[in-house]
């Protein structure tokens, strides 16, 4: 299975008008810290606080009149949560119930009130919320959008790949966070046409290992049971789409311990005054852990969303300040 | 004396390729809270963290080869710093001197290592460092970019202005960050023309009223003597210029205290994920104190800069949240 070109091409076009470009931002204190050249991109400055919204306004836009007077409904931890209500209040025409578990981060609940959206907050997990909007959409008929499960939003998250290799046409490295796997293979069908030599690597929770067992085991593992992490966006499963897409074009994928990626926040608040959410710092934390070696070479971190509550913060820059 | 249109479109022509245009983001919090329509700025989004950049470019930009030649000094309590720093930089065939006060943020001071200039830390105060400036650019014949008694610093900063216009064409009321002036006179001049009865209101410490005490007594109060504050970029004097300038297109200064100015920075971080300095969330302090009645207005607060320590966002994390 595979996006091709000229649809995430497509895509971008259409979505341009209702997505930021965020910035890629050179990182002096990490090139120093690992002798490489490393940059960041900043999709926590993304419009909703993350790169979720690529992936939601091109699924949404590509919706008939006949699915859109049926409604649509998501479950997320919060993100892409936001980019479906985004995405519904920007295109119009359709409503959405959101589902999101009682645990999500205030950051993104507030946020969230700001849209046009029925909002149900539901059970302790991902996994939960997921099942409760799926009976919502069995029952209403409406039809569920998922964060990753899905070719549309993948062409959509891929606009953040070609906008890397717009702003920096030679990279060694891309480091990209994962949990359901949008993301990564969006960015993945991109850097395979535009820059077969550059390699995309994962970086999950180790909390939550779906991606790395899977690409290990041959099958996508969806849902996935998980310890507890502070990267909420990553907890659970691979996604069997994303798996089908993608599964070739992860060079590799690294775990994070909790710690370190604290310390990414941390190191993020400190040297560049942005706020990242443990999810998008992750993308930072080998290079904090000397977990690869990237001498010399030119490395992009995907900072994929900033939705942070402030007692997360404190407590951050209580341990390391 | 005026900054006329003419000047400030082809300043902002001119600049474009070296500034970011920052996102005039909604605040629904902030809507809410006031019964107005609130707008922020987000220059704490500019590259190198504020808007000064913007100056130092339409300055640096215009010198000939020969005051190229003999080098440029600037001092500065760091933004400008940075901001005449990344300028020389991305212009090119200028050497530049930059006195900060060893006082200054060391978010600023870490960001000024990243560029090739010769770094001078004196003293306590912008003051301190301002008289070795000077007395440098006198001994080695090297010219001094002032951060705000300058036309052309005054015409680069201006685009802020346009920016805000044309993201936003029907605003009631700005209220701006006021330190030197720079900033509100370029915003001041541009309203004038584009948008007449737009109020334009400047913020600032009430540790450092100079702006206020200028406009009262007909005179521009520079250097000024002044209490301590967080809001380390607009301590000091009210300049020459910026008051022959805007002294009749400012339609008031409002006063804040050093805990609302807190509470600033911490409601941007709570409610938008900002990393905001002080001298920026200033702009927004006014509606938290409810010190003016915005009800049914579209307001614009302009965040000027987010270069911010980690332990002053701990302290104010640990005191707020």
């Amino acid at each position: 299975m595979q996006v091709r070109m000229p649809k995430i091409l497509q895509t971008e076009r259409e979505i341009r008008p209702f997505t930021r470009t965020t910035p890629l931002l050179h990182s002096p204190y990490l090139s120093q810290l690992t002798g490489a050249d490393v940059w960041l991109k900043l999709e926590n400055w993304q419009t909703t606080g993350s790169f979720k919204i690529r992936g939601a306004l091109s699924k949404i836009g590509r919706l008939s009149a006949a699915q859109r007077a049926r409604g649509i409904v998501a479950a997320s931890a919060g993100n892409h949560a936001l980019g479906v209500a985004y995405a519904a209040s920007v295109l119009g025409g359709v409503t959405a119930d959101i589902f999101v578990p009682g645990t999500a981060p205030q950051a993104k609940i507030a946020k969230l009130a700001a849209y046009p959206v029925a909002l149900h907050q539901v059970g302790d997990t991902y996994e939960a919320a997921h099942q409760a909007a799926a009976a919502f959409a069995a029952e209403t008929g409406a039809l569920e959008i998922s964060a990753y499960d899905d070719l549309d939003v993948i062409a959509g998250q891929a606009s953040v790949g070609l906008e890397i290799f717009q702003q920096r046409p030679q990279v060694d490295l891309l480091l990209v966070p994962v949990g359901g796997g949008g993301l990564i293979a969006g960015i993945g069908s991109v850097t395979a046409v535009l820059s077969p030599t550059c390699r995309v690597v994962g970086v999950q929770p180790s909390a939550s290992p779906a991606a790395l067992l899977s690409l290990r085991d041959g099958v996508a593992y969806d849902p996935f049971d998980h310890e507890p992490t502070l990267a909420d966006g990553l907890a659970g499963g691979f996604g069997a789409v994303p798996f089908a897409v993608a599964a070739n074009l992860i060079h590799d994928v690294l775990l994070s311990d909790e710690k370190t990626m604290r310390r990414a926040m941390f190191t993020l608040l400190d040297r560049h005054q942005l706020v990242v959410e443990a999810s998008g710092a992750i993308a930072i934390a080998p290079l904090l852990a000397n977990q690869i070696d990237i001498t010399g070479l030119t490395v992009v971190c995907v900072l994929s969303g900033g939705n942070v509550d402030t007692a997360v913060l404190r407590d951050i820059l209580n341990e390391f300040s």
